[in-house]
């Protein structure tokens, strides 16, 4: 019998007949600043769900091995079952978000060199930034593992950058989070417009989560813009 | 003519006839919470005037440089003039203010390791903590002298907990200032229950600026416990 395993903010976890394989279902649920804000957005589900399926099969065809399998329904993906390790490793190229206020930078001041950064996921602590020092002390990682996590984000910073360039974007910043299967680090979770930032080059106009965020409006419309922009020619 | 070159939150530093050369004043001003809680207690310039140039003569005895000459008055001290960089370095044994939300373990939690952290000291922006790539974004310091940084604070821990343990006083944590001097690193500002965290190992009592903190009264009387166990049997 498939069973919930975990219910997110923004996903559910169901596990499948093969124990290596768990099923994704993307809901219309919206959050953000650690929950105290919330929507339901009609269709966002669906779309992170085919945005999240083309990031990864990019990649994988790049040389970025992940864990998605295929997507099986409109809001729905197999993905292989990780041991998650509990940090947001975000990579930015620009300043945006809390970055604002830790460096003190203006808001799309292009960085010198990519900055990564290891946040702690538990909610409960607000997701706070950790070093070296305490991700060894919580044992979250091995020293090896934070090695490949980060060769493993840049790579995908180039990866995504090379598209975002094609298609006119400006790829500011993006979270990815990492699980281990058989000793080896993998690239898991989701990459979709509310886990990246977005500007469009010509307008400057924003095409993620930051638009719920701000309260900007046509939040599923930039979603279905960047969909666009990956080849997704289905509406919907 | 001597001049006011800087009045920061616990000191005051002046120009002295020879340009490599500053003289420090320790003011009796206490402040906690980024400036938010202030007081003036009476005797504590003299105390940590006293208590760094104890601290940083113990260093110098022991190999560590740094910056500080002699003392010349009660509460002033002679320096070397150095170029700070604008980081505050804290060593953690143990888990204390901000750690707390940061990791997620109790106060007082003996850590497996010591942790290192580096802020950014940017009083308007909070201190923030900082990652190495933000460091190098910010060109607050080479990945050398990082690593400079990092190798003396780990020495500095190691001397302090001597001290410490022969005192039977718990070393919770304490932060560094470093500055450049012809292009070496030098330990600078101040060692003192301003800056440490120090518990009295048989009784628990709070030896440092968290009775400040905390509303704990005689706290200079901790001060002048600290001056005592670093053997300055002066009264002051
Ligand atoms: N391949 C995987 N195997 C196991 N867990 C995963 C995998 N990919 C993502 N997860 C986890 O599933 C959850 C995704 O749901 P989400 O709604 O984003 O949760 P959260 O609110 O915790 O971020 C996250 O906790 C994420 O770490
Ligand atoms: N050797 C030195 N040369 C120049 N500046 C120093 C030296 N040692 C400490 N400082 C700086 O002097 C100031 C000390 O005053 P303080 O009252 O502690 O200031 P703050 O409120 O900025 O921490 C700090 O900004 C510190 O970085
Ligand atoms: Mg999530
Ligand atoms: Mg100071």
């Amino acid at each position: 019998m498939e069973q919930l395993l975990y219910e997110g903010k923004a996903k559910q976890l169901f596990t499948t007949e093969d124990p290596n394989v768990l099923r994704v279902k993307y809901k219309d649920d919206a959050t953000a600043f650690n929950g105290e804000k919330k929507a339901k957005l009609e269709g966002k589900g669906e779309l992170n769900n085919r945005i999240t399926a083309k990031f990864f099969q990019y990649l994988a065809e790049r040389g970025i091995p992940n864990h998605f399998i295929k997507v099986i329904s409109p809001t729905e993906q197999l993905v292989k079952k990780m041991n998650m390790i509990p940090l947001e490793v975000v990579v930015r190229n620009r300043v945006a978000g809390s970055l604002i206020k830790r460096i003190g930078l203006s808001e799309g001041f292009k960085l010198s060199q990519p900055i990564i950064e290891f946040y702690y996921k538990q909610d409960e602590l607000g997701d706070p930034l950790l070093n070296q020092d305490h991700i060894a002390v919580l044992e979250l990682a091995t020293e090896e593992q934070l090695m490949e996590m980060k060769k493993i984000a840049k790579q995908v910073n180039l990866l995504l950058n090379e598209w975002a360039e094609q298609q006119h974007i400006i790829l500011v910043d993006f979270k990815l989070e990492f699980g281990s299967l058989d000793g080896k680090i993998l690239l898991a979770d989701e990459i979709s417009p509310d886990t990246c930032r977005f500007w469009d080059k010509q307008s400057g106009e924003i095409l993620d989560k930051d638009r719920f965020r701000k309260d900007l409006g046509q939040v599923t419309d930039a979603y279905q813009e960047i969909l666009l922009r990956l080849g997704g020619n289905e509406d919907v």
